[in-house]
């Protein structure tokens, strides 16, 4: 099949992300796709730069992913955790003994001076993944989580307490004084389309679009720019999407999510299971698509970026 | 058995080193047992700052350490390592799961500003070590190999070229404007005994002595100074220490070592293999004690370390 030559964009977090990412990778020529990752959720541990997001796109797009957690990579083993247990007890954030090299190798290379691109890339480039990879930002941006009993980074929140605590609000530390680096602004500029993959509104492209200079390159794009929504009659199909924006009072459900990103979108795409959404989101002045974007295998996530691309023209 | 509660002090570097300082842990109350480790080994490598010969004295005082290797623990597994070969291709300093727990948590705290004193301690606490295992300063002491094609820093020597290099000198930079700490000073001030464990003389006993004050402490103790040698019949158990003497036209036998240590020494202790040497080593000054030196386990060990202690008037 001929790789699609036009450029396309794609803007995500986490699993929902990855996935799409994937998709969109096996029909898109490498050298016309950038996704462009979610940093808010980055953090330090044990001296390590930790960057969930980019690991968890980067492994699915190098194939060695864990299917099973979402997170990590395939064929794990869990030695150096359990000695690190022995010294201090056992650890709420888990790391894989292979996935350590990354950890590792990055934050090596970051003390090194290289820039959170360029050690994105040879990352990238080594596990074999020829697309472009960006970080939202190379300058920090810390996703905070407000909550009734005060604010948590967002791996506390996440990991140590599994999003147990009732979400007040949400802050994107930094954000408002980085900006998203040359090769991001050139990549929106120069899209044909952009994606958001169906990742959590709020946790993973708030912080993107929190980025003023971002908010601002997309506003002037003249390209489609098409949201998948991750909730499916009103449940995500993995992380708190349905429970935070709950929490945050607002409208559990495909339109909900198309309502709050609508300013940002041209088009928006549900699953079928929303059919009877899609008049409301058609009010809300986007193109509508509904089909199935539940992505359970590699055959499917291919569909779901054909069938995304096809609606914004692409082919 | 009543432990021993004379205070004692023993200078060690790695595996023979160890297996000493693990039998007089068998035989010594742990509050009267003090182990000065050789630091000039210690380097850098991916972000993490690794103590080759501290981690050998611990691991083996703990239990846990690999008598296959001489270094690491034991059940070793060795993903990350696969999984860094992925990015960067094979690297010579192996690196396994389990020992990674150490070196991430030494580097994680020297960076929070603990001193090196007290992250040994604590390491050493956490997996059981009672004595007491101190680095023989905390100021940086690199080894420094001069060979014939130029200087090589010690883990390139000593790991990546298999100490192939035929060396011409050695220089342990630093060690002229450090101090051991407090703790080591007091510790030989008061101790009751000194045990020059069976390591390399150049690679683990020299850093220490290249300590100025170490060598006035040292000189102004009146305790039993009783080295044991780590050549027997001119062949060391394990290392480079003959390859090294013969390089710099030492006497390659038990009698070079003591004569090269003889300085710092009141006692010597041989091999039964060497008998023959008896002799000549009384007549460089040294008390002789002549024994089974070859620790081939736990109980070899615990009876040359309570031969070596008898010899010194220790019960």
């Amino acid at each position: 099949m001929t790789k699609i030559t036009q450029n396309v964009v794609a803007l995500a977090g986490g699993v929902g992300g990855s996935k799409l990412a994937y998709g969109l990778a096996q029909i898109v020529a490498p050298e016309h796709l950038t996704i462009i990752v979610n940093t808010g959720d980055d953090f330090e541990h044990l001296g390590l730069y930790i960057a969930p997001d980019l690991d968890t796109v980067m492994y699915t797009l190098a194939g060695v992913n864990n299917p099973a957690t979402g997170w990590g990579v395939k064929d794990e083993s869990w030695n150096m955790m359990a000695a690190m247990a022995r010294y201090i007890g056992p650890t709420w954030f888990q790391l894989g003994d292979r996935d350590l090299a990354t950890h590792l190798l990055r934050t090596t290379w970051l003390h090194d001076n290289y820039s959170y691109n360029q050690v994105t890339k040879e990352l990238c480039r080594r596990l074999g993944v020829r697309c472009t990879v960006l970080p939202m930002t190379e300058q920090p941006v810390r996703t905070m989580v407000q909550t009734e009993s005060g604010e948590l980074a967002f791996q506390e929140y996440f990991v140590k307490l599994k999003c147990e605590p009732v979400v007040t609000g949400l802050r994107y530390a930094g954000a408002e004084g980085a900006q998203p680096s040359r090769e991001v602004v050139s990549a929106v500029r120069q899209s044909d389309v952009i994606v958001f993959c169906p990742s959590n509104p709020l946790l993973s492209l708030d912080p993107i679009l929190a980025l003023p200079t971002m908010r601002r390159v997309l506003a002037a794009s003249r390209s489609p720019k098409i949201a998948v929504s991750p909730l499916i009659k009103g449940q995500a199909l993995k992380g708190p999407a349905a429970k935070l924006m709950k929490e945050l009072n607002m409208d559990v459900s495909a339109t909900g999510v198309a309502h709050y990103l609508r300013e940002v979108l041209t088009g928006f795409v549900i699953d079928h299971a929303d059919q009877a959404e899609e008049e409301a989101i058609t009010n809300l002045g986007l193109r509508t698509l509904v089909t199935g974007t539940v992505m359970t295998n590699n055959e499917t996530k291919v569909q779901l970026a054909q069938e995304i691309l096809a609606f914004a023209g692409i082919s």
